[in-house]
């Protein structure tokens, strides 16, 4: 039993390397001007390797945006769970988004451009789960504006407000370098203080906790780091 | 003399048309994705006719982003002269972007789609625009926050706020629908207040003078609306 177990996980570790690695050409030449040949030369794999781990070239694409999805939103669903406040609930949701998507700027580069790459069934899953993660935004910020009623201004439109919330937090793969002098704790604060206070209407520095810099520790989708050189 | 700039007009209008419909195919399918045989079956243009308005698919997706940021700039430095005060500039600016857009969504996704595609002089001249574009940018949000040095608030990173305000406005290829039940009137209003309010750390709703919808109105890159069956 032992030995399937590690079987089964050598399998898990080759293909997250695979997906990573496509995820890097994707985001790089776009995904119709890649070719399975191509993810082929930059893993090492063999075509014929290659279709033992997914059955096309949208499959991969699938399992890309899929497992992104997926884990964001695991996490997030994760960290919820901390605490009732809705301001702190909100700086959670932004820290997660921004420390994740900071960690797989291929993979955001690619949900974003890749997002009517695939179709069918393949197309509604992940539909499916990215619209789940909207909700997810959208019912927080809902509760937030909920939590201060009383004061008397009038609210920012909710929907324009999740995809402006979106569109900051997106927007990083286009000019945001993770290895460069800013920090990704320095991103989320400054975001986070940005679209709260703009939200609210009213500077909210002070109820930002930021004082758990752990929790802005990038967090690589993949979990194999040392496979680079898997070329099996 | 008449004769021949009336055939220039001619000769514009139906390079406009080109470029609007290959700017659209190219939003739908990706640059890569789209040959010269698409653009002239979509333009009810011969290729032989293509090739007399432009030298290569290259060319025209430079003309497409190089007019797109050039005409963006262009009018965004005619408003700000109507005004010095720092707060109504940056709304103007604000407006000028969206408003703008919003007209002209398929080129906003082929903007940041393809900010790659090209290479060479066409890829360093449109980059260059784009540059100017973000600085503008930048010195708005500057001389905002200088102009109200008196607060002590934090202030939050030009850099950063830079590129959150136009995520947030970017990203409306995304989402917004220009045909629907939202006004650009809306979007410009709600993205204002969040992000100003945001960045001064206060509710600056009052200092947001909306009070001219004409403001808001949608912007059209190219000139012609009547040619869509210019077929000849």
């Amino acid at each position: 039993m032992v030995a399937v177990q590690k079987d089964f996980s050598r399998y898990d570790r080759k293909l997250e390397f695979i997906l990573r690695t496509a995820a890097r050409i994707f985001a790089e030449k776009g995904y119709h001007s890649t070719s399975m040949r191509d993810i082929s030369r930059e893993t090492g794999v063999s075509l014929a390797g290659l279709y033992y781990y997914c059955q096309s070239k949208d499959e991969l694409l699938f399992l890309i945006q899929d497992n992104c999805f997926g884990r964001v939103l695991e996490r997030l669903e994760g960290r919820l769970t901390e605490t009732h406040d809705p301001v702190e609930r909100l700086r959670l949701l932004i820290e997660n988004h921004l420390s994740f998507f900071a960690a797989n700027m291929a993979e955001m580069k690619v949900l974003s451009h890749e997002a009517d790459s695939l179709a069918g069934e393949m197309h509604e899953k992940v539909s499916g789960k990215k619209q789940q993660y909207t909700q997810v935004v959208r019912r927080a910020l809902a509760d937030v504006a909920e939590s201060r009623t009383e004061k008397d201004r009038r609210p920012v439109d909710l929907t324009i407000a999740t995809f402006a919330l979106f569109g900051m937090m997106n927007w990083i793969y286009n000019w945001y370098d993770p290895q460069g002098a800013m920090g990704v704790s320095d991103l989320v604060e400054n975001i986070a203080r940005l679209f709260l206070s703009g939200f609210l209407g009213e500077a909210c520095d002070e109820e930002l906790n930021f004082s758990n810099p752990a929790e802005h520790e990038p967090f690589h989708m993949w979990r194999g780091t040392k496979i680079e050189s898997m070329n099996t």
